[in-house]
């Protein structure tokens, strides 16, 4: 069994095959206030006040959305620099849609990408968002399987 | 259009229908560094090393186990508390196995709850898990379209 400590996955090997398994641990710190422990950091939980919680932390079912922007962003970030189409910044905006009952589910998303700069090289920004939304992407691919997500690039000025 | 400021949710009411919506936006801070802001708070999202990044935050895919833990988390902490079957502390674990090849994605995740303490209502307790994962964990929903979810319940001593 090789571990990499720095890293939240453990490589298991069997018999020839790599497993990769990611691990985290929450632990229940009263009311309604959780920590969250990864090997890289911690993240705190916490419910609305007319939820019985004392918004001291984040919502949970919204890192999920964290975790599709975050899955993507890194993806863009490294296909821009291999395909040398550099831009002076981006954000990922990600809206989803809550349904009304129980189990409440996110059913419509929408990741909004947002390049700002000059002289965009659109072809290759283009190319680098849909093989990270098609290919790459595994939240993206796992979203895809409850929900309908849509994808939009908007260029700004610097 | 009703909002809340210090909730993530906008509550938007179209034709009689509550429509909720979540919204984050990830913006990236050069190389594989990224922070992602929520309404109630920030998280500081990074790749590995091995995989061009920093070390410096959470690793994005992951933090879909924590929004999985954190939601059942809720749903136990305010049933055991109006089931009166409170218990000394409790966690829980969330581990995940990771496909190899691209698009990665969680194909079997493991959910462990651990109770802390003594005289416990077992079947209050179990009956409290068994509502978050069966009808009220919108997390665990989305979660069984894509992976083989199970579930088990450990108790310790206080």
């Amino acid at each position: 069994m090789l571990t990499n400590g720095k890293n939240s996955c453990k490589f298991v090997i069997q018999n020839n095959d790599k497993i990769m398994i990611n691990k985290i641990e929450v632990s229940w710190k009263g009311q309604m206030l959780f920590e969250s422990v990864a090997p890289e950091g911690t993240v705190i939980i916490d419910a609305a006040e007319e939820a019985g919680g004392q918004g001291k932390g984040l919502r949970p079912k919204a890192l999920m959305l964290t975790s599709l922007a975050g899955c993507t962003a890194m993806d863009v970030a490294s296909l821009l620099k291999k395909m040398r189409a550099e831009v002076g910044n981006f954000k990922i905006e990600v809206e989803a849609n809550l349904t009304e009952e129980h189990p409440k589910v996110y059913d419509k998303v929408k990741v909004i990408y947002k390049f700002y700069g000059e002289d965009f090289k659109k072809d290759k920004i283009e190319k680098a968002v849909n093989l990270s939304v098609e290919s790459y992407c595994g939240v993206m691919e796992m979203f895809r399987k409850f929900a309908e997500v849509t994808t939009e690039i908007q260029y700004f000025d610097k």
